[in-house]
């Protein structure tokens, strides 16, 4: 009886994407006017899908507050109303809303522990969504 | 050339909390307002997911009738508009809802056969949601 | 240079449609399922507009946290969570969402004074919603 | 490293779901109102999901011009504001959203070769939807 | 004490924009893609808002299943899954979603009178809305 | 038969908000996380409604294509994508989505002639939305 649980929640930031690895001219090729040199920025969706057996005595996967505690301190905390250019976890990656999910992943894979952290999806603009799952073979 | 059709459902219902396997203080802890002693209430999202075949005389995997008339039937009737707690379905069990999910789940697999049931998917608030898929083994 | 500023919230309760004016079955033929004896419930979207000149300081209306915290202190702290028909507000009032609407202007009106109250506009589900504006004649 | 990358398109087109395969009697059975004469129409969202390792120089699964632009060209160009039933991927195939998801999985799995594409989504009104994923075993 | 009570409707129907006072030059400039010949077709979504007193025995403006069956003998079973083109309400005019409110707004002051009719909004599609309330002069 | 049609647009831009008019200590107190000072971000979803005569050889308000280019030219190209504190239109504005919605509304009424532009809606979140219609007294 292993049920599932998905949990929204929103962050207001900012980035430039730029990659050191890359000339100015293939920045401007690859990111396009995501490369514009004073930045831009999303409400980014992220939600968090936890998994584990629904309890015979609370009739829940886990507790909501502990969910909401990690996500809340480590995540939200960290990111909401931020550049994430001027952040120490993008100081050598491109702040990609692929690379924000791997980074969020990390963080709550080692901080949250009540269920089995299954994926997150992050939805950038009402057009663009990604998700990350781990190393672990997912379906998408 | 397997399908997956999924289909919407919405239905208003009222819960209130509360297990009789904890003490008073331990629901209060666990359940926070959700254990307000008169209850409260929640729009319920229902998404069913079946799939199957595409069949190459209708190309439809199945009838949407069919599957409308058994979740109509044996889901929505049964519990919209209603105090979940005062259903047989919740004597013995929490009304959260991914017991709500187990049950539903349930009563789908015995009534509903024109095609596979994959799994449920019930959005409880725009920040919660739940899925079940039975026994088997399901990504998320 | 009159602006108009709307904030959401959220408000989960139940209520039972029910009025002591009607015969029971006046209340079965008017409120129909929403008059089953133990309630049912709804995710409310509670939109609430206010208006005034935009500041030249600070390039707002109002300070969005007063607005905040008089919805947060008078108005969610009371509905959400609840059962609407235990409350005093509808000890004479049958819990409509017009009437909830009518109760939560006039509490707003009175507490929240930073900037003009022009409309509420409650979703009760996602095919219905009501506003209300005061005596004022209004629009819509 | 691997992420999904989900990229979301709109479609408005008409159709009518008449099976030559059925008697006239068998088709209004099976279609309703779907099966009316003259046609009706709708405004479908693509959902396309694909796959791959995050790239570390462009922290990026792929070129989002590259799949906008493989969509755009092979899809969108071909289906939008168009009558279904006149093109010729439909002369032998009833245009029903499972049909339409087989026929642009086969037209972007030739066509788009940047990333791994995972499987398509399409949402024909609000309450329904369709995934297709290939004749890969995919979860729903 | 007026309130306003607003409720969504949706329908599916296909077009052909082309108008007999244009040249076929014009037609195409005009219209652009809407007026390719064999037509499209689009899921609106509806939403007419009716006003009055809150009644004091029923805390409702007027019985919803009153407005509900007007919208639905009338509009919805008149329009929905149809070919707009073909039918006479648009033999004199362009099935334009301007028009289309047009033809919805006389039909309901006609044939529904339990509460005041203060306007009808159509959403085309997620980009276009549309509005109309009669002559009488509205804010917009 | 004046109507009125509102279009959608979307703007992903990033911001600061800092007042010259505050001392620091204020600034923080009046924008709280708003005024981090690095900037942060948004998707600002932009509606423009525009009202006319429904014009009887066209059955439109006015050309989607003209209301579509001014927007285009004049407005997203000049937002989207920006910092909006770095655009010599914030020079002397806090780049409030108050002040946003005064900027691009002169903006309009100057490049837009079509039809009447009556009014602009700007969303910052899902929680906060913005209306400005100029000097003359409108609703909301």
């Amino acid at each position: 009886m292993k049920a599932y649980l998905t949990r929204r929640y929103r962050i207001s930031a900012s980035h430039r994407l730029q990659s050191d690895a890359l000339t100015n001219e293939q920045n401007r090729a690859v990111y396009g006017k995501c490369n514009n040199p004073y930045g831009h920025g999303h409400n980014y969706t992220l939600e968090v899908t936890v998994s584990g057996q629904v309890r015979p005595d609370t009739g829940m996967v886990c507790d909501l507050s502990e969910l909401d505690g990690a996500v809340s301190n480590f995540v939200v905390n960290r990111f909401d109303h931020q550049n994430l250019n001027t952040l120490a976890d993008f100081a050598a990656r491109v702040p990609t809303t692929e690379n924000l999910a791997l980074v969020i992943y990390d963080i709550l894979k080692r901080s949250f522990t009540a269920a089995h952290l299954e994926k997150l999806r992050i939805e950038e603009t009402l057009m663009n969504s990604f998700e990350y799952a781990g190393d672990a073979e997912v379906h998408r």
